[in-house]
């Protein structure tokens, strides 16, 4: 059975030492998030996680969950319990605005507790976790009346939330979708519909399941400029919070999936039921994004969360198993028949991997979580401005790339168990299994690249780009100039010449022609998260290379750190090259061929 | 729920057009495989596959094996009739030495045929792909009595083999082996021990299962040098060839794993069971070495069995599925609301990858069993030691590198269907689990990397490797001279010297630190796949032109192959140079953190 410990140290070190969260004390929520507040609790998140909810991860694989006839959902055994708890001692709202009963403290916090829910059980973080998202889009589009009779309830974690987009026939291309709006006398809309591969659209978890959903009004265009977004709850809620009848909607079916069983994934049926316009009407597709970027952070932090407890296990596998004797005569433990695993240069090749992309993803996740702070509770117009531009930029290469890694940091985690890898009751298997998904839902990472390509680098005149280039120059530079105990920034730079040059040429080649644009878009989030995950390591070998000179007494994790950040300069940055060739190779051989003859 | 259609035109193209084996006539059994015997049989194995055993794969994955109490096992319903048509038809036969009532045909054809197979049923095809194996050990190592009593009924697939090597304390490393074998008054064995991971361990297929198990006799030395290799029949065998009294075996437990649930894998306790030794004593390793080798080339095999069978379903997919309009205005289909996916590059790139990986090691896995049979049936001592020497080299590419790009390819194929491909009514999540057995099994992938660097590099001072660079390097000479309208020979030609300024680095820095070699070896192993992919292209490329340039009709077949050999050079080999650097980078970060800091 797999185990899991939370990476504290790791997280203390990106908060502190690397972001200096310390510094924004000024902004709003920040100023409670004393070191000690923020080291309790993630000491508390971190045994919550491994001690009630890490235990039911296999369970909830093993079992997953149950539609009823009468088309209510149980969840896994123990999943309620532990949802109480989790519930009870607050977790949800830890990152809630105060004005709505939440405790207000920064995202970057949220972020960091999350990965560690994460890491433990997936299927149950997605329960609450889609919940954030509801909440945003509320909270920027939804009307006083709707905010305060949702937002407060759907914080507690009491009641959760829901995204339903995707029908049958659409996944991708929202423009196609069916389901109908018709407004009441009232105001309200009785909404008619299908949705499938609704995440925790129907569970026993909370009283209340608040789903949002894309629907066409009658006349609208039928096209994406024909969307709004409606909040519609599983119970109506009465005037005074409490819950009224039910709602004529229901989950009509579960998926049976590859992994994450212990999420009820539902065919949602609506037959007229009951629902609000979020915003605008017909500016459905912007409430959306609300609901949809936030989910796309987290969907990348879960990427990192499956490669980092596969890490784990695959490491304490590999200090533990023996097998075959050590290359080097040196290596070998006298009097043992075989060695551990873990001399093996093959498999710490593996770990080193997975090490380098979990460490590096983390505190890139976490630089991310620190912009949505920024872009929030900045006083400062630059500063939100820039902090939303590096966002937007940066959330489609957190969802695609770290997903990716994610899942082969996963595959290798099972690969190092060799056969017992392959057997279920070793649990590795299930990270791959769960993690999968990551690379598919909350828009395909295909999608993540092209938006990445054909909307966030153009944007603004490619202003965003222009600044991202201009802070990892500053720090190659900086690193640079304090030596660069580790090689990276040297090894980053030509890296960083690759996808600026790249950038060059997808703004002239995509205009020409935009399958340029499409052809090149996936090796061009690789190469730009190659490059912000080599600048993540220039950040932690400064920070460690710091601590190490101020005589800081962790010296062996600063140690790995900067062997970590050479690592990376020597065996992943020369990837640059081959991306941005790749890139530059354009559309014509991926075109050329008729559809008939694939 | 998915389809297949064997690719019988492609290997037509590969068997006469690319690898011309007409001119082998002169060698035993190939003058039997005449253009049209060889095209009838690939036409009724590819009917076979699709319409017989593809029915059965998703049945097999959802029912899977069940073991009764009295320790049999009851394969998934229909596979007993299907296998029963299967070994009525005489497909077992196919390459089976005339002498011992084989059809005595080129290997080279009935791996043709072993793919169609595979495609269409993975776990099925293995209760009978072992047993070719164990017939190999048998031909080549056992005795006279033991072959005439074992090696026909085997052919005929009325009883099949297994291999019995690890156990749970070993699997990579067989000389912690602990299985004993004392021996009996009258020369047969008595073997004692359990082995776990066993395929097809036991199954109601086959009247009998002819199980070959490594284990120790009485004072053997306690390693790898003490092991014997053992034939132990299930049922005994009567000298008419009847079956006798059932042996003390018996299988203990299925185990539960990702895939492959069509087939048992059995945890085998051996009781005292009665067995023969296979050659002689304490040469146990050789004897199960070619075993071992078969069994590798078929994992590989494998491996594109899967990614083509997944290619297949997400190429049909994408021609069907409408989402979005394609980004070229030209490309769009007027009236529609959106274009089939498969005008999108993002789409293509997959597919194309796919298509790319796919064809070449198709005919990387056919050029390798041409290596086997002119190896076997060679006139010429000067051909069959060089067929020997590239056989031996190519092996662990064919079974890693083309497991790894299976895995990719099945992953890729999934990740074209969105949403649809988690779930498991679509079929496409299934060949995803069912691909990552192959990288795992008969070898990890990182044993075959230290296989082909630590063994069959230096071996013979590197004659091999020496072999091979001299056959790529005169088809890249042929192909330029020829104009190499496909650009692939001279973009070959760099990732070729890149390979062998990584062999001689390694060659240099292994012998100084093994931990290099080591370090570099699976890099080495990805390096020589993709110019053995890369080499293969000049060849499929030279002779689609020939065909061109002859008039032959099929213009689109060969002009898709010329634009995919141009992919292949353009996408694929610029990643040669960031191998060779993670090569060089040598051993030195990936050995420097102390194990207890993982």
């Amino acid at each position: 059975m797999p185990t899991y410990t939370a990476p504290v140290r790791d997280t203390q070190f990106i908060l502190n030492d690397v972001l200096d969260i310390g510094r924004y004390s000024n902004l709003p929520g920040f100023a409670n998030a004393t070191p000690d507040l923020v080291d309790a609790i993630l000491e508390e998140a971190g045994r919550f996680a491994a001690e009630v909810l890490q235990p039911l991860n296999r369970v909830g694989d093993e079992v997953g969950c149950k539609r009823n006839d009468d088309g209510s959902v149980v969840t896994p055994p123990g999943f309620k319990e532990a949802y109480d708890q989790f519930v009870e001692a607050g977790w949800p709202t830890l990152t809630g605005p105060e004005e709505y009963g939440g405790q207000g403290l920064p995202q970057v916090v949220g972020t960091a507790v999350t990965e560690y829910i994460l890491s433990a059980n997936h299927s149950f973080e997605m329960y609450q976790g889609l919940t954030s998202g509801a909440i945003a889009s509320l909270l920027v589009k939804g009307s006083d009346e709707l905010k305060q009779k949702f937002v407060p309830t759907m914080i507690t974690g009491k009641w959760t939330g829901t995204m339903n987009l995707t029908e049958p026939h659409c996944g991708t291309d929202l423009g196609l979708l069916k389901t109908k709006a018709e407004e009441n006398p009232d105001g309200s809309y009785s909404i008619t519909g299908t949705k499938i591969f609704i995440s925790s659209g129907e569970h026993d978890l909370a009283e209340n399941i608040i789903h949002l959903v894309l629907a066409k009004r009658a006349g609208a265009p039928d096209n994406v400029k024909g969307i709004s977004l409606f909040v519609v709850p599983k119970f109506l809620v009465n005037d005074d919070g409490s819950l009224g009848e039910r709602n004529k909607l229901s989950c009509g079916a579960l998926e049976k999936k590859m992994g994450i069983h212990g999420n009820a994934t539902c065919v949602m049926n609506y037959d007229g039921a009951k629902g609000w316009l979020v915003g605008e009407p017909e500016k459905g597709l912007a409430a959306m994004f609300i609901m949809m970027n936030a989910a796309r952070l987290g969907v990348g932090l879960q990427g990192l969360a499956q490669g980092e407890v596969s890490y784990q296990n695959a490491a304490a596998y590999a200090r533990e198993r023996r097998q075959s004797r050590a290359l080097k005569q040196s290596d070998r433990e006298e009097g043992a028949k075989a060695d551990p695993i873990i001399v093996h240069p093959d498999v710490r090749r593996m770990l080193m991997e997975a090490k380098a992309w979990n460490e590096a993803g983390r505190a890139l996740v976490l630089w991310g979580a620190l912009q949505v702070d920024l872009m929030r509770r900045s006083q400062d117009e630059a500063e939100r401005q820039q902090a939303d531009d590096l966002l937007g930029l940066i959330t489609p290469v957190i969802k695609g790339y770290l997903t990716d890694k994610g899942l082969q940091a996963a595959v290798y985690g099972q690969q190092v168990l060799g056969g017992h890898g392959y057997i279920r009751e070793w649990g590795m298997e299930q990270f791959v299994r769960d993690a999968r998904i990551c690379q598919i839902y909350e828009g395909t990472n295909g999608i993540q690249a092209m938006d990445l390509v054909g909307r966030k680098l153009p944007k603004d005149n490619g202003r965003a780009v222009r600044a991202f280039f201009e802070l990892v120059g500053r720090d190659i530079a900086e690193a640079k100039q304090g030596g660069d105990p580790s090689g990276v920034a040297a090894a980053l730079e030509p890296a960083l010449q690759d996808l600026q040059a790249a950038t060059m040429w997808l703004a002239q080649n995509g205009m020409a022609d935009p399958n340029n644009a499409g052809a090149g878009a996936y090796a061009y989030m690789d190469l730009m998260g190659l490059v912000s995950l080599g600048w993540m390591w220039v950040k932690l070998a400064a920070a460690s290379k710091r601590a190490l000179d101020a005589g800081e007494s962790d010296k062996l994790f600063h140690e790995a750190k900067l062997v970590t950040a050479e690592f990376y300069a020597k065996r992943e940055l020369p990837m640059s090259g081959a991306l941005r060739k790749k890139i530059e190779a354009g559309a014509e051989t991926l075109m050329k061929i008729p559809a008939e003859v694939f």
